[in-house]
């Protein structure tokens, strides 16, 4: 089947989900992260390999913490950075999608870096490019629906790899609502794909999709099972509109159910790190003695994030 | 009569109309603009004509589109480009329109882009300046009332003169909702001024302005009349607002009179080109076959209104 | 007492407020915001001093006035700046300010420019850097609730400065709402630091706070008298939500008791001058033939208030 992220060569053209990204491919992006790393840490913040590229931020629905990430890498890359809030603009005028899409690369967009409330969204923009034969526009998935968070699942993958080295006797817990999370959806094609030894997804039923064995998970209803002896403990977000629901009986009954506090976490290896995404619910979804504690690697993630995005700007401008 | 764009040596300081300006200086913003085309093109898309200026794009009504074409070019002519978003600021505090732009020039400002609801609004401005005795600060015009809009007149005859390189022997229609209209304005101008043979001002009683003959155009009611022999088909934007209101009975009844379809346009000659200033409304002023038509030259439109946007801004900063 | 603004060799790292700065550092930073007025007069207005350095705009309350001249200034010491509308973002998500902090510090941010519409919030900001031992990253108060302005004190003293040369003989009044204005205090402090002979309160007792004398400066209910003689007359904005309360009848009212006209300002020193932090309430605080007439330094204050603003970047980031 062809894969509409890579080129004929192989080499990633578009980044839509880690879903069908080769392990050596994976692992290159991580490499080319870990040669940018040191660039954040300069005095000057700066490589000239973006420059005079423009790179287009299309946020569909709003995330000013991603859309920063982006806007960072891609300075630091000595990019143009264009911002499009575009819940404010032309498609709030009747546009559609790919009128928009046709419009910024008419304007000679080199890049998009697209977050859609829609799963499906960047997928579509990628299809309109190669049917227009435009192999020199590139589009990155920053968050579309509930499918996908790929740039999240490689910086998460990035950070395991820093602390962990190899993956193939690890045990992850992907732990809390993962039915609408695109990011355990991510992390769990990732870590099948560099042969994790284990991965359990750890929620209730109402937080777990159907047929989630099928990503070839473990899966737990009971938060100290799909802990015990974990090496990596990955806390979804907890969205609060869920709380509201048929869902959740209330935020207070989750913490108590699925919160990770430090005695839940003694449970896992003595070496066993803590990952959120972020923005975290302290006291909903983990509590601030785990939060704050020295298992937590959740701001070396945010770190690494800056890294891995400017590591897929980059492999896309090359490629 | 004083031209408030002209300096006394004939040159452009500020943009604020097509109206007024002689066509050797239309033709050579056009000829800097084709100088421009390139550098979009390039792998660096950059020059450093306005490094260190500072471009505040001064919205006082909103349009993302407009805004980011401005902001492109500025950014690629170098300059330091700031964003105002009026809706949210001082004005909305109490403060005049000329109070911010005392303080803005009080911060050093180059070039103000200029987009405001109110017909006249960047001519008070340019006023303002000419009291202050600051001809090193200039006016771009992004869109007053229903008054102007010349960048977009502008790029429409460069995309013109593109296509049809001679504009003596043209027959030119403009077809829509030309009351509301500044585009619909800004190209009668233009082409009156490059001498156009025959401009047509076609659409329904309602949405014509009561003495638009005055203006040169020959007014046709009917859209088979208004597109026959043509050489150009400009397509206006019909305002969602309109059709709620006494002006229009509904979008399917205005796209069965004056929407553009391919039997209508085969009434053109074989070679009429179809221009639109987006953002599109499909299947109310234009059919879809149309908008993706061979004829259709909407997306170059954009393109050239990139370079034709850096062409002013440069022009401006030179004089 | 420790001072959170200076370091262990006295040197600015943060600035937080006025109050507690040596009169030695408030001079150093006028003198550098001098060397920094030609910057903004050149072609080119652009110095390298902060190139490849993260300069974060975190709003947490709307003000496109300021958050622009600190993005001016920014940009022409050729930072990469990145705004952060904090209204919208995971803030509103329930994410703590020190978890979006520490989000940003983790991004490698080297400066944060905070308003908060609490007081302290930039304070609490430092003590978390200081407690992290992240001695290189800076904060700069851009407004924090009632309490403190700095560099609108700094510009204010620049203006001053500029104009009188020396404080020792001055006589200032500062009128209108003192109670709710974070302005006043950050001049009275200022004042008080670089020894002005007299500073003058002047407003009705419901604007004035409680202990006001405290501070060291004289009472004055009466706006003829407080203006008699001075050397310097700082109006303050009046808020419109102050007018609809129980605090102020009326704008009208206010004016004819606190008004600065004409004749009262002729009560003043022949070659007194008239300042404003902006936007103006014309009519209601101030008479358009005072805010415009020659006394007035209004706009040559947002001039100093840039290059006062490059200064504090500038030294904070060699610091």
């Amino acid at each position: 089947m062809h894969n509409p992220q890579l080129n004929a060569n192989g080499e990633l053209t578009h980044l839509l989900s880690i879903e069908g990204l080769p392990r050596e491919l994976i692992h290159q992006i991580l490499d080319t992260a870990s040669s940018f790393i040191e660039v954040s840490d300069r005095d000057v913040k700066k490589v000239p390999l973006l420059r005079g590229k423009s790179v287009f931020n299309v946020f569909f629905e709003n995330s000013t913490r991603t859309r920063t990430t982006f806007e960072i890498a891609a300075k630091r890359l000595s990019a143009d950075v264009i911002n499009l809030d575009v819940t404010r603009s032309s498609t709030a005028k009747g546009e559609t999608l790919l009128d928009t899409v046709d419009n910024l690369i008419a304007m000679h967009a080199d890049m998009f870096v697209v977050r859609h409330a829609a799963s499906g969204a960047p997928h579509l923009i990628t299809e309109h490019l190669r049917r227009l034969g435009r192999n020199d526009v590139h589009v990155v998935n920053a968050g579309d629906g509930r499918h996908a968070h790929p740039t999240q699942g490689l910086l998460d993958m990035y950070t395991i790899r820093h602390y962990k080295k190899d993956f193939s006797n690890l045990v992850v817990a992907v732990v809390g609502d993962i039915l609408h999370s695109r990011v355990a959806r991510s992390d769990i094609n990732a870590l099948t794909t560099l042969g994790a030894a284990e991965v359990r997804a750890v929620g209730p039923k109402t937080l777990l999709p159907a047929a989630i064995e099928r990503m070839g998970v473990r899966v737990c209803h009971d938060l100290r099972e799909g802990v015990r002896d974990c090496d990596v403990v990955i806390m979804l977000r907890l969205q609060n509109e869920r709380m509201n629901g048929a869902l959740l009986p209330s935020a207070r009954e989750y913490f108590s159910c699925y919160g990770l506090t430090p005695a839940i976490l003694a449970l896992a290896k003595p070496d066993a790190i803590v990952m959120h995404p972020g923005p975290m619910n302290r006291g909903v979804e983990i509590d601030s003695d785990v939060a704050d504690g020295p298992q937590a690697v959740i701001l070396p993630q945010v770190t690494f994030g800056i890294a891995v995005r400017m590591a897929v700007l980059g492999i896309l401008a090359g490629n």
